[in-house]
């Protein structure tokens, strides 16, 4: 489990009678951008079939075809929504091929998408009970086009799911979906070796150290993040406002990960460092 | 008719009684961005006028002043909404002058903005009923700023009627309207010759020949597609995957009209294509 | 007062009872950009919270951590919203730092950020009654990040309050916190001497000048606008569309501020004035 925990505790609610919300959330992630009528297209067909439904985005930014962007993207907000959300999520290289759309089940929400690993860190994050393949043509259009799923397939059964369809009612069960994780970190006595999984707007650098791991680095130690042939000294600390001036700080993330942050500058353009770059962080010598 | 009237086929709907349903789904469209807060405004007029209604944004994207780039784009996108939505559109380099703003009633939807053809294909995909001249100042808001329509009259009367005012309440009719079409392609015993009039995001050429001439092109030829002295061959193919990794594929878009695509390239940066630009595909010279 | 009081001007209302509109209106705005999903996390949180709420975005555009634009911003969208609206706002350079959360109550709305000045305008403009500090912790999250109070802090107060919870319930009233404002022009016999506070996608630059003064500046004259050592001409103008082709037009805005606009160009590029600069704008010498 990569998340921490924590972040899934619940809220207190308002007082309103449950009876009277007739609303099921859901979300959206594509790396459709916000340019094209695309997004637009697919919460018409939401709400054409399921006018109730309140549909969140999550982005559509994810970097064209980039899989694990939007499995990371995805898995840091979904367990943000309320129980029995229901999420759609298109970066769908393989769209018009053989690769199935399927939808996964789990504890807290459904997930509708292409079986190509991006929905499975979220899904997983919750705990997966069961994944059908959606072989049943009458939650789809009536047209499919062959270039546009997230409108013709992903988002009617989206739609479907949040008025009630039962997900076991979309095909067969599969278990044979594809695999997708963020690897592990590996630590030694000097430190650790960890992988760029997210580079977010401010230039805070993810990687994919769960923060549970932190205390494992010794927190009054100089430390030297080296990558790319970059090499900056950096320290833990616990807000940015503690980080040196010139140097990095290593920092609990609001994601469960590690992450790598500057002051006010960007932590990635610093280190140059791109998603899938291997970090080194290693105790600074004396 | 340039669109595939497949595409406006209805969908399943979910079993809640339609009494329960207060929402009235409208849409805007603008060329505004999303920096600053002119898309705010209008929603929030709208909210102020119509609590019930449900706002969906398809794009504010649009190129600064480009009426047929917003056209296309309205045009994509209504017909996807549930019927009765209302269609606010606000691509105005007139603002503030004589043209007229109107509102345009079809079989399925209203819409309103400016009177300048940005309306005109998408209401016509519908079929145009009655178009009115917005003369009746009750429905704006009491001070029209000269810059700002969009928050001032267009947002305020899509937001009446999307509580339940009548169309011909807002204004006499008219029939003396700016049209606007995407033209039409032209065939020869060799090919075509098409104009662009749209690229997405993913660099798919959208071109202005309706899919439903698909095979009026031989679907086991080869072609050369020429345009600002660029030739790349191409094929037809059913799905993105189909096309050589080298060449551009033609293929039925998801709007209804041919696209040339490339496989995981951008065909229009491949090609150089613009909106407005000629493009002549021709049979492959042996 | 900066801004025009007659924007303040109720709308028509449509018909419905008001007891069967459940939803209470809420606005966002932030420098996070749309790429990341910290708005999105923010959105789910209020919802778990309130399901009742309808969530807005202003922008999520603000340049990073410029409290001043992110003001601006927020001062001139809120005005539009349904009165009992909650504007939650975050830019945000202290986050985990010692400055403190606050909610403002007005006449109007109440505004949930960080005392920094971001919500100062905007509350001003609608009269300011009653600041608190946050520091009734059961309104937060159960776990609250350094690093991102949008979600753990600002978010769910802001739903709360949403939902019905009282603004004094929060923490104790404060009178000391941060001021922020645009300044005032000075007018003399030949012009004034302004301050550039935005420049929007258009390029129209915003001044701090209430267009409350534009009889100040003689209607009939020929003006010269002077910044950066450049020089342009410009006259008084009504719509864009009475702009010179090669001056600028001194404009009342939409916001209620005067406006340096050009007819179809970038006044901000003709000018290079950044948010900021000092703008001259002086009777051109005969």
């Amino acid at each position: 489990m990569p998340f921490e925990s924590s972040l899934l505790l619940p809220l207190k609610r308002c007082n309103r009678p449950i009876d009277q919300i007739m609303k099921t959330f859901m979300s959206l992630l594509t790396d459709f951008g916000l340019s094209d009528p695309f997004v637009a297209e697919m919460k018409a067909v939401i709400y054409s079939i399921c006018p109730d439904a309140e549909v969140i985005d999550i982005t559509h930014e994810v970097e064209r075809f980039d899989i694990r962007m939007g499995a990371f993207l995805l898995a840091s907000a979904a367990p943000f929504f309320p129980a029995g959300s229901v999420h759609v999520a298109v970066v769908d290289p393989g769209v018009g091929s053989e690769r199935r759309p399927i939808a996964v089940e789990t504890n807290q929400a459904l997930f509708v998408g292409p079986d190509n690993g991006l929905l499975v860190p979220a899904a997983m994050r919750e705990g997966i009970l069961h994944v059908y393949a959606l072989t049943n043509r009458s939650f789809r259009r009536d047209t499919v086009s062959s270039t546009f799923h997230g409108r013709d397939i992903f988002a009617p059964v989206g739609a479907h799911l949040a008025c009630g369809t039962q997900p076991k009612e979309l095909g067969g069960e599969i278990t044979d979906y594809v695999r997708l994780s963020f690897g592990e970190p590996k630590f030694d006595k000097r430190g650790m070796t960890c992988e760029v999984i997210y580079a977010d707007h401010f230039g805070n650098i993810v990687t994919n150290v769960p923060q549970q791991n932190m205390d494992r680095l010794n927190s009054n130690t100089k430390f030297v993040i080296t990558t790319r042939g970059k090499r900056v000294r950096a320290r833990l600390v616990k807000a940015y406002l503690d980080i040196d001036k010139k140097g990095l700080g290593i920092i609990a993330g609001s994601h469960g990960f590690l992450e790598i942050a500057s002051r006010e500058n960007s932590a990635s353009r610093m280190l140059k460092a791109k998603v899938g770059d291997t970090i080194r962080v290693a105790v600074s010598a004396p």
